[in-house]
């Protein structure tokens, strides 16, 4: 059994890892830390938990074999300053402070369809981004063939979950249901280690990529449309997809075209593509919180200890 | 033209009564005042109104011929405390100061389907809760005839927007979406003014309400669920309705089963009927920020003012 | 390994089934049967299961132990008169063609809670209603405790997919979506089946249920809330439902206001408990498509087969 | 007073023109006609109407001003056929039968932005298509100027309503709640009258538009996403919409990010413009059944009738 401790309890993608973790063949919670709600009962902040023995409590970091951080971005870093963990103790961080190569140090980005081999033997992960996991596997395999043009354009509509817990206006339920905005246009903060990811694939070109994020009227899932140039044709374009991600576990193709409730509540992205004259559509959606922060937590654990990749992660579908 | 002023008018329900008065042909908003907000154009809160040319500022009280108060509740006493307005400026409050006979002084309690020719006399208005005129209009025909037995239940099912502005967590997306709660059980505030407005009726028996609350995954709109145990038929309990709302406009007794957005965004209360052995179900469903609120306080303007009382509130549904 | 045949594979319930079945560690579908999809993919009626290998066929009945019924209601005993089940071959019929005394035969009415030493015997089950599992689970420890009074009054709030999977005017999202209304009032089919499990309980009153059903405005999820007038105390009342749910693993006591959603996509029914005078409320809630029938339907294969009651079973709450 | 006929009553687009007109001070409905609901009483199909006094009839084109077309798709023309109307019977069809130049004899393309003088002086409209209006009032400027570049990318996400009244697998609410799809994948219908209407505009280049079309989780509203690489600075290009939507009371150049709920239940269009480097972002949101459909159809009446061009048509918002 792998032993397990997660820092920042009290926030979604922890809740999410909870609820993974708990149902988890070869993994046990031993803790689930928050200072704001230190000693209660993690039903006290992730409701439907009622069912499991499980209190918020410090972390004892010699009886654990991973660690994971859920705080919010930009506090990691300042965590693991400020706590003393032992060497063998493995780590996956689900904020953005260790991404970017710039920031990096040993952590390697966490994508296992990009980096499976690599993740097998690091002992510090940075989990990717929710919108970077979408478009990220949307395009890799197109930027590897070489087949990417210069320019991309990308419309992304992800739910309430995606702003965090925090209750402000634009999540009101009051504004937001039935609803649509624009926001971060041109500048959402994935867009970099999008780009890393995309140079890493080894195609000529990476993209530049015009990227407008938008605030759907759900709470969970990405839905990203991505629009492409190329004179490349439908059938070589999914011959090549097809054979990118044959040997990953949670990308499907898909000849039809797809519903974002077919990944809702798992850990899958699907992947559809259309093409008319020289105009492509690539649309990958993800569960932002699963395949896009604590789901592929846990597959990244899975593969870093040496488990199987699926392990604990094939989901009931919460498709209606 | 009906000269308006309008207090607290960066709420849900001053926004609601600022576009209703926008569009009424026989009135005009003078002052539109804010606190937090002033010197701002109304569109920097009521976002959909950029279209119009409306500044927060302050009231000129000598101005204007009705004051609508739209403040929090228990605010409107403090405010007319703190102001001097002239003794013609007749004022409609639409918080809960001034509802209950203990609190009224010469506020009249302004629910025109009972006391519409004191309404047209009254220089204060106290407009009535929205789960209030939602019960006190499925009941009244009831309570009136002397039907009504000992003890009724009912079971109201709220929109967001009637917990107000503030961002909260029951009002976060992620939590209100496809969800349902109870919330002051047995308990609710309206239950007191309820009381009042029934016993006003002239039955012999005020029932006992037991009164759940329900958050609903709505935005606008009541629907109460009334259940009676009566040996009267069904043929003269409609009747009775029929004929007790026969001169009310806004009150329409439907033989088919309706349908909340039948009134969304519409001053119209509907009701229905239905009956089998001794189980009587009335279900009476209204918008709240408008028959429950702003729509409700413009209908007591239009009987304040010597107005057609449906002037200005013949509004299109948002039906779908 | 538990040999699994499903028929009438295309309908939600069917879906639902092969869902839970596909992640269940003790069991394997062999065969889903569905007549106008005969040879498809599974993914072409339900789409996310487009990642599994699972063809509709003809089943085997030699080749299987248990046979799940996913027909239309009335459908069941026509299939089963028309095809040759051998004696040995277990049967869980989801619809209510065998739900009431009169129509049993051998059939088990399979509430888990009520009578888990019979069903452990059974060789036929009849899975209970949606609805009926939500108001009988509410009702079942204050009626065996001789407390119930002799009316009682439901509110039932439910999902759009409660309607199946027929587009109708009903489920017309535009219709739908924002909207309530009530149906079968006061006549819901379930009425009989809930009076016969609250007979079987052991107390001398069964009390005469006005139930009003509401179409919410969800898709998942009922919420029921069930109005008593007692004079028993509310700890009296907490202590009876808690020792009677004590060794049953999926209907948990809350002593917090609950929310339909900590249930929503498990097989968990939710209890909450409140009292006000003699006004006592209790809320039951649960996922209408698990515990209301497909997970319910597992629960009593796990019974049935001698397996773990909660194998397969502990989902992952799609919380938000 | 205009004396109106409506035909194909039953439709979503007659229900909302029913709505508009019935509060229209200038209007007056002689005659709505439908086939399959003759006799009846309008709120047999559009229930929230059941306040006014209306019935489904047969028309008697010599007792009418206007004509509305409200049919199906391709309808319009086989009825103009069958029925002999009155030369000075003014006509408006809100179906696709004439929008193109090769369709539309002397069908005048309804867009007031564009053409405000010819539907003055016209006897015949068609009026546009809704996801039309919302990327052609988009386009527009940009195109008149000369400043678009050959290829642009629109993702347009649309409600419900977009998709009509008939129930269908993809209007089923327990598929579209909380999900998005694409559909007609660069082939959308309206292309072809978006193409000609930008080249009527004068400018150079006409582009050459990638559109993705969105089924929403939404009822009612369009929101649109223009994306556009151009070297033109942010301050030209408002200014250039600024000046372009001067005169035309329907559209409103935002400076603030815009909101889709901002215009529905309005028959406003809301344009929002954000610059970053060369990528350029148009957002133009409407409501598809008012100024994409019903609303327009009165905004021409008002023109071709010589009333003012907002008369009747200054809606409150259901902003919450």
């Amino acid at each position: 059994m792998v032993k397990i401790g997660i820092a920042g309890g009290a926030g979604y993608t922890a809740g999410e890892l909870t609820r993974l973790l708990l149902c988890h063949p070869e993994a046990e919670i031993r803790y689930i830390a928050s200072e704001s709600h230190a000693g209660e009962h993690v039903s006290s902040v992730h409701a439907d938990l009622l069912w499991c023995d499980l209190h918020f409590s410090e972390i004892d970091f010699n009886d654990i074999d991973i660690l994971f951080l859920c705080m919010g971005h930009g506090v990691s870093q300042a965590y693991l300053e400020g706590h003393s963990i032992p060497e063998e103790v493995k780590i996956i961080d689900l904020g953005n402070d260790f991404r970017l190569a710039k920031d990096a140090g040993d952590f390697v980005y966490g994508l296992p369809e990009v980096s499976r081999e690599e993740i097998k033997k690091a002992k510090h992960i940075a989990n990717p981004g929710c919108f970077a996991t979408s478009i990220e596997l949307g395009l890799l395999p197109l930027v590897a063939a070489g087949l990417a043009p210069e320019q991309v354009t990308v419309v992304g509509i992800t739910g309430s979950t995606g702003a965090g817990q925090k209750p402000t206006t634009d999540t009101h339920f009051s504004n937001r249901t039935a609803n649509l905005s624009n926001y971060k246009i041109f500048t959402h903060q994935h867009l970099a280690e999008i780009g890393e990811t995309l140079a890493k694939s080894g195609g000529a070109v990476v993209p530049d990529i015009a990227f407008v994020p938008v605030r759907g009227c759900h709470s969970r899932g990405i839905f990203s449309d991505i629009v492409v140039r190329t004179e490349a044709s439908l059938d070589e374009i999914k011959e090549l997809y097809k054979k990118y991600y044959a040997n990953h576990p949670f990308v499907c193709v898909s000849d039809k075209a797809i519903y974002m409730k077919q990944v809702v509540n798992t850990n899958f992205c699907y992947i559809h593509l259309a093409k008319e004259g020289d105009k492509l559509l690539i649309t990958s959606t993800i569960d932002n919180l699963l395949k896009g922060a604590s789901g592929q937590a846990v597959q990244n654990m899975n593969l870093m200890c040496g488990l199987d990749e699926c392990c604990g992660l094939m989901l009931k579908a919460n498709y209606f």
